[in-house]
């Protein structure tokens, strides 16, 4: 195995060791730190001037030979209202894809310790490199600078971690080599000596999407890298810079640690001639991983059946109040929630059940009505200073969810409107506050459809138990990634812990402080179960590593040295 | 959890110790003795005597309320010549589906340690049933009486056994709750305890074989079973016995354990109304396990998307001969292997590559059609004595097997030809053995089919790089779940280990002893990979049980008690 690759893992073994407690143990942990205070002044102070020195450039990355198309591509727009500029090398894609596969053998037999200290320094200078990752996720994504920061930094190798933590896990349950002797009464023992290989499955396609560009392309990236997989990312058209930028860092560890470097490749492409099908159904592609639209997800897995496909895609989350003890508390948390990223998390609430003869709080019965106004008013009061609101907001990413929100507010009766913003320092940022909407729970066309964006609504139900059926139906039928419910009653709570078993959607319950449904915490918080339609797979656990890779073994008899 | 359940899982706690410490060893182990001594004396010599009072009357198992069609199916004939006469309920497949949806929640919420505790309960009685079990093997399947005992008994135990382990070690890896306490600099960090909950993915469908009724039925069953999946057994028709023998003793336990004994159930039904696509497709049967033809495999990965499908199909084993040291000891390792259960094993070898102009010997070059005369002579000795040769050939299963035997003559050069054999004990039984051709590597059509059953081909090819080009190709199209290779050379044997790793396929080396390419011992062998198109999953490894259950989790702020 290569030396370099061998001192990276020997460098990395404690992070290792340590994130292997971690899942084990799901307390608080994580080697990346999420203050910008711990990283260096120079790196975090220089980020937009590096930032601006990519643009309006080529970004070069490493090609194998006979791939090079010639042509190039580049549209990426900021959400903050300019061109990027950047331009990528478009090459020939079934090229590349079978350049790829001849690269294989050399990565399988690198071993799996080789594999994972190259995974492990490729997290490592990325983490290093976060200020400017940060910039790039911000000007694709449209997230503000702090989101950008933690969510496309430190939190997104989390879970690229997380993923090479399993797949490490997965990997050395299986020996390298063992010897069989089979006891034959008197006479003697059957002695066999035996090898098992870890064979990855093949050329593995990690579909990036355009709002969590590293965030959730990571675990794809790191779980098939880590199990011999070499990775080709298809960036989104609209968010290509920060996978870019990842490529680019996975390329100089692979060739410093002596491997090709387009073990890991990027593949962009445009809105006119997207690629992603026709790379999806190509035969020497057995791993997929995407993130998107249930359409697209189900179409890859309807048609890619050469492959393995790992989709995270649309649902309904949702929010079911029982009772409350501070209704303030919980009103501020929900703002805060519904708020975040102008709801374009594939956690935040879209559905909020309120009994329509409303709910017991610490301070007497309140209406639904009541609720409903208290909800709006929290994000109100939440968003009026303007500026902390575009820091909380960030921006649309694409014009699809900005004429989304217009399009939406005939579903229902509006209790809050979403009004357009002017960012201080970006005027033409596409920033836009929270549409919040009444709805009859009979009005399932309203929302029982993903409304992508900063559109919730707040559903009037006959009672607690009618809301838990709604959610049960509606979860069952369009998935959720996230299930939040109030109550003050512990009988309750444990009927919603059951919901959330048979639905299987994570439940946060009675969350009224520093903690919002829509976050998800790597080593800890499994993300998204698998086990309803809003997606096929956890991030992560061992199901999301274990079938990346076979195990080979061959036998002979044992001969004595 | 269930007291009995406890005691359960405490009485059999060393037993998963030791199955645990054997899946990382993989070095020979097993808890079920494979020599009939091992056993009382009065379980071996009666059971001859217990099966002959099970035949001709209804078998009698456990089914929920309301699932009861009036109707019952039995049309098992052994293949050793006489009706079983064994009838069995066939209930309403859509009710009992459904039934089996609404004890879920019983079985899941049972947790982890008491289901484990089952399965090991399950195991163990049906290890003390071993000789019963193997008359129903032997005649359902038509093995002969050892290998009924041995593959039918102990062995099928052990890859039951192991699928608990592996599916014990997923689950353990997953805490049952975690207190997350994150720091928030002056602040006091924030505090959220979390509950994790293993919940299966929901009905478990394992459709069972023929010919390895309760050895391939094992691994899905129990691994759906300790993940909480209630199990849902379709026997083959002509196999019912076994697996129903096998559900009884499962209905047991439950039972005595609180549980409601129907979590384990079987569904019978007959060749002319059969009734497996119809489980198939239910939108509640969300696992499938299958043994049998590529055909129906595919249908079944093609059309059960609501279900993972975990399939073992066709493939086409291969030898490849590229020098010896010793050739007779080569040939008679290939005699037994051929002619074990006639050639019924889906790990049998179907084609032989040998090089056209001969291979290197320690007594010197030896020409091809010596070599195929070698092994032909090879099982032609090993089976003159007709007792001897009954006692390792067992009896064809299927008349469909019998008649291919005679339709496969014409596909090449007779080596050996298959011969009708009269058992002493039942003369009406099928008994044939192996028909040897000899073909030319250009008669792609005569050997890349699976001909299931006595029937290999010595394949004549160009050289070594041939055999392996061939190889090659047919396993990356058809698949194979086993690989044997023969040479003296070190270096040829390392481009045998690069091949079996680039297809996907366990290789055994120069057996030329005690130990057959066509036999693999659970926690040491991986059977099959799930790399190559013979079968898409492992018995047993992580992903085999990784993606039976999901977690889910819930979270809520820690409060001082």
């Amino acid at each position: 195995m290569s030396s370099v690759a061998q001192q990276m893992f020997q460098r990395h073994r404690e992070t290792l060791d340590q994130a292997l407690a971690a899942i084990a143990d799901r307390g608080f942990w994580t080697p990346y730190p999420e203050s910008l205070k711990q990283y260096p002044d120079d790196a975090v102070k220089g980020a937009p001037q590096r930032f601006e020195q990519m643009l309006r450039k080529p970004f070069a990355l490493s090609l194998p030979g006979g791939v090079d198309s010639g042509e190039s591509v580049g549209e990426e727009v900021s959400p903050y209202g300019f061109e990027l500029g950047v331009s990528y090398a478009r090459p020939d894609a079934d090229a590349l894809v079978s350049a790829m596969g001849s690269v294989l053998p050399e990565w399988r037999d690198a071993g799996v310790e080789a594999r994972v200290g190259v995974c492990l320094e490729i997290l490592a200078r990325l983490n290093a490199l976060s200020p400017d990752i940060a910039q790039a996720v911000m000007h694709t994504s449209g997230q503000a600078p702090m989101m950008a920061f933690q969510a496309g930094g430190p939190h997104a190798q989390d879970r690229g971690l997380e993923a090479v933590t399993y797949a490490w896990q997965a990997m050395s349950q299986v020996p390298s080599q063992a010897r069989w002797e089979k006891p034959q009464g008197k006479h003697g023992p059957l002695v066999l000596d035996k090898r098992y290989h870890i064979v990855p499955r093949g050329v593995s396609l990690v579909v990036a999407c355009s709002t969590f560009p590293t965030w959730n392309t990571y675990p794809g990236l790191f779980a098939s890298l880590a199990t011999g997989n070499p990775v080709l990312v298809k960036a989104h058209p609209g968010a290509v810079l920060p996978v870019a930028m990842t490529v680019k860092v996975a390329q100089e560890v692979l060739a410093e640690a002596g491997f090709s470097p387009w073990i890991v490749s990027l593949v962009p492409d445009s809105q006119a001639a997207p690629v992603t099908k026709r790379l999806a159904l190509d035969s020497a592609v057995k791993l997929i991983d995407f993130t998107g639209s249930s359409a697209f997800g189900n179409w890859l897995e309807d048609n890619a059946r050469q492959a393995r496909v790992y989709s995270e895609k649309s649902g309904i989350n949702s929010v079911i109040i029982d009772s409350v003890d501070n209704l303030k508390a919980v009103t501020q948390n929900l703002a805060f929630t519904l708020s975040l990223y102008s709801g374009q998390m594939c956690t935040t609430t879209q559905a909020i059940y309120v009994p329509k003869g409303g709910i017991q709080t610490s301070e007497g019965h309140v209406g639904f009505d009541e609720v409903a106004a208290a909800i709006a008013t929290a994000v109100e009061k939440f968003l009026s200073d303007n500026d902390r609101a575009c820091a909380v907001l960030g921006a649309i990413q694409s014009c699809a969810t900005e004429e989304r929100i217009a399009a939406s507010r005939a579903l229902g009766e509006v209790v809050l409107d979403s009004e357009a913003r002017v960012h201080a320092q970006f005027p033409k940022a596409r920033v836009h506050t929270p549409l919040l909407l009444k709805v009859d729970g009979d009005n399932k066309a309203a929302y029982r459809e993903e409304r992508f964006g900063p559109i919730s609504f707040i559903v009037a139900t006959e009672d607690t138990d009618h809301s838990m059926a709604l959610a049960r139906e509606v979860i069952s039928e369009q998935g959720a990634i996230t299930l939040g419910a109030y109550t003050t009653e512990e009988a309750v709570a444990e009927r919603f812990e059951r919901l959330a078993m048979d639905v299987a959607v994570p439940l946060s319950l009675n969350m009224d402080g520093g903690v919002f449904v829509n976050q998800s915490a790597a080593f800890s918080d499994f993300h998204a179960t698998g086990g309803n339609p809003a997606a096929n797979a956890s991030l992560s656990n061992l199901a999301f590593v274990a079938d990346r890779f076979v195990v080979v073994q061959s036998r002979r008899h044992h001969t004595a040295a």
